[in-house]
């Protein structure tokens, strides 16, 4: 197999690929934008320039998403795991709980941050059909009669979980939606929270969004760092402090990209395509395992394994030498991981599975 | 005056200009960067390209400060105002006070986070000097013999405010330095917490940077977020949450720069050099103004005003129309303020300089 310089594919998990016109414009503009003889990340987050980008890309991402007006959207620092600390930290009010339903390795995460500030009421919802990996159905999670809030993760990253459901209850729905935001059509107005590091379907690392109802603004009894109040930073337009500015500007050319994709709707389609490729091929092979029954397989992160994990280290050696990139599982998973956010084209998961195809033949 | 867009020399007081060879590069590289074929924002933080230039950034800033073993060096998210908390909330332990320097508006703004975790005992600083604004010499500080630590800022970006001398104590001495790291020499070891947003002197927004001593790892008694928590993110080499990477990347890009221009040693002899075109410029001047006593001013920020204020406007365009770019005083200090941070070359000095002269002879 011969190097191909010209075509990378890049499927890492995050910080992942951005979409390729986004970062053409990008570099084009780095050293004078607008016009303005500087890099827009070298000019105040309060000037009139920037303040029409941080207003734009607000506007973009609602009309993406259809958030309605009653919900305020917070540029943030700190990823998901700043979040991890904000939920409870604003949401408890004087409740001493709230559930957390628990499909993985990220909503363990958050239930192990929230220890900090309650006692976390948590539903293991994992379960196996046919001996493959599944979640209960939303229908079957018991909520804690005293949660302040039901929190969920519907995408698990690491182990390639997708949960299509939605907890039934009046109580406000918090949602880590990190790796799946953007990815597929939701309702927004189902939800108390949404939250989400930037560096899937967003943008680069560095930046996070949260979508906070407006009700739940300002329910903290809990001392909090102002960095970490939604209240506060909605009162400030996200500016309470210096935001990082690079990081919004890019993730508003992402917002601007989608935009001319046709939007979520559309995204979702060619998502739903790629995701099919991948696991159809890994599906009727004997040589690829993917062990998520697919009513909860992801459609952003496909893990995989071989029947013969002894050529792990090849597999990836050669992808990597014909472009196809970041394709290692996590380090609590092992195997193979492609994660083929919305950036990723479809002509990079035909390029997997061909070289998949290959490999097998060679290999098998 | 014509324009000229051929230069720029951008005064912004953060976030600020960068060096423009690093600008440089940051381009040439964003799309393929060490022949990856993806830019450096779109791989792991934990990929082995990635935490190369996270040690080397280390390396070069330890080297560049001279900074002891015994001292952790972290790059942490939400700028200075998320260290407003951090502080306290490491740094505490059983204490119920800590003795807050009051020199400015910074200074201020760290109290009133501190005060949402202890009774945060503050010295007033302030003083007049023949009817300028000074700083009474640290020896005259008082510090609560409770205090847990005592902190201040030793430059106020704001008021255009430096602090030359250091509390005399044997408690931690915290210092926020973002907008006075790696301008002047300083004996770290002198300090217990040193910390600084990136967007003056290091890089762009999005970053932050704390130096901790390492017995004050470890002493958090109050329930912290853990991304405030020193020792995690000392434990997890500032990689417990997904880092701002491209910032970080363009920081190690700074420090690089500022290696190859010898130093901190050697940037504040050109800093000492811009400040005194600068400030003696204005004293020669009966139309211009700055009302801080020559001891206390910054080496950083100049604000100055005009015998004409009704003129500030005008001023403003016309030097905005020959390149000279964001000099308007900050919003709660009005008038002008010019930020010559490291990356603001002397020639950009002189041409401000050349500008005043020219508008005080049309306008005097």
């Amino acid at each position: 197999m011969e190097k191909n310089t010209d075509i990378v594919f890049n499927f890492s998990a995050g910080p992942a690929a951005l979409p390729k016109p986004v970062m053409q414009q990008a570099q084009q503009e780095l050293l004078d934008w607008q016009g303005l003889g500087t890099s827009v990340m070298e000019i105040s987050h309060r000037s009139k320039e920037f303040v029409a980008v941080a207003e734009q890309s607000e506007r973009d991402l609602r009309d993406l998403l259809n958030i309605p007006d009653n919900y305020k959207v917070l540029f943030c620092q700190g990823g998901a795991r700043a979040q991890f600390a904000a939920v409870p930290l604003n949401l408890l009010g004087d409740a001493q709980t709230a559930t957390y339903i628990d499909a993985g390795y990220w909503a363990q995460s958050a239930v192990e941050e929230a220890k900090k500030y309650c006692e976390p009421d948590v539903f293991d919802a994992k379960t196996s059909i046919d001996g493959k990996v599944a979640v209960l159905p939303a229908s079957q999670w018991k909520i804690h009669p005293d949660a302040a809030y039901v929190h969920f993760c519907p995408n698990e990253t690491i182990d390639g979980i997708e949960i299509n459901d939605l907890p039934v209850t009046d109580k406000p729905i918090v949602a880590d939606m990190s790796s799946t935001i953007l990815s597929r059509e939701i309702d927004v107005s189902q939800y108390g929270v949404i939250y989400a590091g930037a560096q899937k379907n967003i943008g680069p690392s560095g930046i996070a969004i949260a979508i906070v109802r407006d009700d739940l603004l300002g329910l903290a009894k809990q001392v909090l760092p102002s960095i970490l109040d939604y209240k506060t930073l909605a009162e400030q337009d996200s500016m309470f402090n210096t935001p990082p500015t690079f990081a919004w500007y890019l993730s508003g050319l992402v917002f601007k990209w989608l935009k001319a994709q046709g939007g979520v709707k559309a995204i979702e389609q060619i998502n739903r395509e790629k995701a099919a490729l991948l696991y159809d091929y890994i599906d009727q092979s004997d040589f690829y395992i993917n062990n998520i029954h697919p009513q909860n397989r992801s459609l952003m992160n496909v893990p995989f394994q071989m029947v013969k994990p002894e050529l792990d280290a090849l597999f990836l050696k050669q992808a990597d030498a014909v472009g196809l990139k970041s394709l290692k599982g996590h380090r609590v998973a092992g195997g193979m991981r492609a994660s083929i956010y919305n950036a990723m084209p479809l002509e990079g998961v035909q390029a997997l599975v061909d070289f998949m195809r290959t490999f097998e033949q060679e290999n098998a």
